[in-house]
């Protein structure tokens, strides 16, 4: 038993318990913050500026617009990521090397942002440059999928205090993010400029909580 | 009641208790702390500055200036939200969301500080340049204020050991905040520099605990 | 003994009882997390893409190669530091410096990584710059064994529940690691691009875990 | 006094308590790990490479060498601020925005480095930024030596299991740092060049534990 944990490639098991999630989850924190900062620095100083500033900032809107949609898509990705961990009792070393692949997603990101905010309203590029965007995307929230699937199958890992209709509304929610990406992605083959917003909207669906503001209006209406 | 916690996108709620606040402290100082220390980079090291660095180092008082106002102003803001967080006990669905809010505001300030180092002293663009900054700090302002306001109206998020003393206080400054800053942007329409200076003194304001150094020297005279 | 402590640099101890992990944690996953994530920073927009971005994002694979293998090579120094301070107990301040020096390791990657996207295929510099980022990731390997070692060695630090058999396992994991580095820095110098294969192999095969992953096969089996 | 403590500007106090130091100690790290890990980009690929990148990465000894002193520098601010804070029990208001101060030093050295890599060697420009370099250390240094001495004085907020010895020799060490940057500085006014190396020699002597690794030589001879 303790032969098979060492030669678990580095798997930091102590006692044979696996791996405590705050390290886990500090450093993913410590990712997702970063990426999220980063998306700022890709929005550059127009140049010629001097002339007509606010022309040149409100020109700049491609670039506002990716940063929003990555934004918000890193944001969800985040709050999807504490609902998987904070489900989570440990990690073992499968758990902790999709982590590290998601991670990866997410901190690829602004490259693909730079990439849209640069050619958005280029016609040709601008297909190329949306259908990366959006493949990257689907991509993230894919390797989301599998690290909330893993954790549900793997059930020794998960708390107990957990219900089957609880992990079913979770995994529903998961699949459904896969399918806008992959719609939007579609979309964007034929028309870029709407998959745009395509992503905009499947970003804000999934980040915004529709469901608890309306019970929230309920409640004061009572 | 289940199927209400799992339709709220994603929402991490481990037996309906609601996401800890560990996590969302973690990642807010991740974010704090990254775009607080970015600012730096925006420092340009002034072109031709082989024939007099010392002149050029010292013409470069803007940067300077923008990177003490921003500095000041994501420290006053780091402030609030660790005086929020301590007082709420665990983050629902929406203050989740609110929190992300706040914390674009605060990635994306980096991106105005680089526009007004660069055009202080330009007569037009300044004032486009001074006003963007100063809005951008009043929606900083007032995401924290929101904040703050949706803890102390949903009480049942925040610790029981707080006065409503402590609370309206707490309200009180908040709103200091936001009529400076508001002040400050008017002023910025028709004196740009003057303005400068503005947010210089409300960030300083609001980071400086004069009440407290008061406090403090009336103990050493007792 | 108070005398004794108080002389050592400035090493935190609070009673005598050395440092709590738990700073020297969120300082390393700190460093780990920002310099995992500013490897994408170094991927650059190819000029003239307007033409065909398509081919010019392909054109860039060195960049992604360079970029999977830092990411990789990061990823599973993270995983051995976890392992590593998760059998620590308390760092004395010898711990605390051999830390620092294995994060200056992983801080510097992100240059070798530029140095080597750019001049991958470029027949005489690649040479060096794969030679150079060999040594850097040698360099990184060393430091995480010395750290391990350290931590081995002085008993006292580690907790009491490791058997030897996991020390003596992982032990022969970290050796693996600077053997197959060392190996593909002399490749490196006769045949470059082959070497670049082999960075990604050996990161490759440190990150997945092999053996859990057929034990997972196995028990599915069962 | 609710009053009093309410209009703290937002000071965190839950029910008087002051702020715990969790979350002043882990925006800290964040903000020492960026700074620590940005330094790396500073260092850029040198022009025209292509011929001879051996000789022009050596050529770019003068980044590494200011790569190195910022690095141990923060390093070294990194365990004193730890020693300190592993000291405190709770952070009051003041020592709050002096932690904030100590910080923007710290956040704000990646730019004095990049000037100085920029210039040594270039005689006139060298003094200034040398000088300039210099001068950031040592308001370092004179901050985190602040910071020290406030926790001191307001016994208050100290751990009560700290003894007189070690509270003057932690003393002792942060006057020492603030002694050798001075000194260099001087130097730096003349020797230039000179003055470097005395950097990063004061910067490695705070962070090598001399005294420590003497008694563990001393301890294996017995």
């Amino acid at each position: 038993m303790t032969t098979n944990q060492e030669s678990d490639t580095l798997v930091p098991v102590a006692g044979g318990r696996g791996l405590p999630m705050t390290r886990l989850e500090a450093f993913s924190d410590g990712v997702f913050a970063i990426a999220i900062t980063l998306l700022v620095l890709e929005i550059a100083i127009p140049l010629g500026a001097e002339e007509d500033l606010l022309g040149a900032l409100v020109g700049q809107w491609p670039s506002y617009l990716a940063y929003v949609i990555s934004y918000l898509t890193i944001g969800w990705v985040w709050i999807g990521h504490s609902a998987t961990t904070s489900h989570v009792e440990r990690a073992d070393g499968i758990f902790l090397r999709l982590n590290l692949l998601l991670l990866m997603g997410v901190a690829f990101l602004p490259f693909p942002t730079k990439i849209m905010a640069e050619y958005l309203g280029n016609s040709e590029p601008e297909r190329v440059a949306v259908v990366f965007y959006g493949i990257v995307l689907l991509v993230i929230a894919l390797l989301l999928d599998v690290l909330w699937r893993y954790a549900v199958r793997s059930r020794e890992l998960l708390r107990s205090d957990l219900s089957d209709d609880e992990l079913a509304g979770l995994t529903r929610k998961s699949t459904a993010s896969l399918g806008m990406f992959l719609g939007s992605i579609v979309l964007g083959v034929f028309l870029p400029t709407f998959a745009v917003f395509a992503y905009l909207i499947a970003s804000a669906y999934l980040v915004i909580p529709f469901r608890t503001i309306r019970q929230a209006i309920a409640r004061r209406g009572d």
